[in-house]
């Protein structure tokens, strides 16, 4: 059964892209491109280009625009990608979001502004309007970033309610990051127009069956093609559903123990005997080998492979 | 009495002046000069350009380096100047400290790269200390910005440790916007070699008598003269001590029942009969004429003139 999911024009599994990062902390450029074709072939239907994940604000608007340029100069699929362009001045977002409908990519994940804390619903409003309204491109559709424990700044419904009455063409979906499956049920239940992408594996089936677009999942760096065989066998009616749904949550739950983000570069670089993919941007720090050792030995001891 | 406070190179009231924008919301420079001046003039002793009162964060790099050289070109004296230059990404803090170091100004307030929470202590040393290697001007003096509750990143002992071990020339002072005295204290008493400056006049007294700086205040922006007549009267050992702070004391406890900086430029378009004052940047809101209106009876009827 293709269900709701199929049917928004970003579904499926997604991957916020991991960055790597040079000795001298710049964006090796050669290795993300390798990355990123790498998750498209292994069953990503998408990229998030600067996600959480992707260490996204860790980097200036300069390195996130020139990154960008290099993929799409590449070759990769502008529709593809989606772009994490939400910063804390609208000036940046602004910046961030023309540049990436300047290269076709018309899908930008955005964060609401996250430095200044208890902002009304009006004022987070206004912040995205600026941006839509400066922006001013059509083809623009919005995927709202709901992560309150990194950013502080909930996407609550009432922001969602202002946006859509103003912006219903260009509010075209969210990201809920939050891990509390009654917020992502609501909102579900709320808009049903909108793809609504929980930010875990573990909420995939719950979502589809509910009519969410699929995920957006850090993991699906280093085990994308699993997770998009959930998707499938979903999509499918496979009897093994189940079964394939049991051995992604046990990896992730096993993951998740671990700074994500030093944890999944770790692994990718395991995979590819590729020391130089350990580095991580501060604040970040990577995972210690004897950390990395004990991540890998609990995913073997469960017969798990990423 | 000159008491430990007068002998840090800043000390005193200093005001985290408020920017101006105009109705395109970009920064209005020239009222900007003119407030700039005018809290000189009232008694600062010196100014925060781009701390949280300045709407720092929601002003892009290139915003924040244009408002910088426009003060710098118009005369006012860089050493009465702290910039603040932490951003999330340490290329951007390395840039923005750059820049006022190249403008003479060496003193700058600095924020922890404030998306990614959780990050160990030793993260955030590696952020600044990458932000400080790649600056490598021994002129400069980096005052550490503790505020947990906007920035959720806070400024732990253990992080001010090994700054001090590997900078302890370059790590000059903090400023302790927790509003929790006892942190204030526990900073004083261990690190007297620091500049501490707390984040309101309400610990201004409490400060000096146990060796801070002064005070970083966001109200100095509307009762500078009158904070300013605080500390002078603990610095002269004078009288009415007792009777001016609890006045300073009075009027910020009654505006800040009220956001911050909607108040504060409230406050400012009233006394200058200036309505373009009132704007504020998104995400914040300007303040309802009702509030305002309501916030000046209230300082009217305690005989609280601002």
């Amino acid at each position: 059964m293709a269900g709701p999911a199929a049917t928004h024009p970003a579904h499926g599994v997604w991957s916020p892209a991991l960055v790597p990062v040079e000795k001298n902390l710049g964006i090796d450029v050669a290795r993300f491109i390798r990355h990123a074709r790498w998750l498209l072939d292994s069953g990503c239907h998408g990229l998030v280009l600067f996600g959480t994940t992707s260490e996204a604000n860790s980097f200036s608007v300069e390195e996130r625009t020139d990154l960008l340029d290099a993929v799409i100069n590449d070759g990769v699929d502008p529709n593809r990608l989606m772009v994490g362009t939400g910063c804390c001045a609208f000036t940046e977002s602004v910046r961030l979001t023309g540049h990436a409908l300047s290269r076709g990519c018309s899908k930008v994940l955005m964060l609401p502004p996250f430095y200044y804390k208890g902002m009304s619903d009006e004022g987070l409003a206004r912040s995205f309007a600026t941006v839509i309204d400066r922006v001013a491109d059509p083809n623009l559709r919005i995927y709202l970033y709901h992560f309150p424990q990194l950013s502080g700044v909930p996407i609550s419904t009432g922001l969602i309610d202002i946006l859509l009455a103003n912006y219903a063409d260009i509010i075209a979906g969210l990201k809920d990051s939050s891990g509390d499956w009654s917020n992502t049920a609501g909102l579900l239940e709320r808009y049903p127009e909108l793809a609504i992408f929980p930010g875990s594996e573990r909420f995939l089936l719950d979502g589809v069956n509910a009519g969410s677009a699929g995920c957006i999942t850090a993991t699906a760096n280093v085990n994308a093609g699993a997770i998009r065989a959930v998707y499938d066998a979903w999509a499918g009616g496979d009897d093994d559903l189940a079964n394939l749904n049991d051995v992604v949550c046990a990896t992730r739950s096993i993951i998740q123990d671990y700074p994500m983000v030093p944890a999944l570069k770790y692994l990718t670089a395991r995979r590819l005997s590729d020391e130089a993919w350990r580095q991580v941007r501060p604040p970040m720090v990577e995972l210690t080998a004897e950390r990395g050792a004990e991540l890998v030995r609990r995913l073997d001891e469960q017969g798990l492979a990423v």
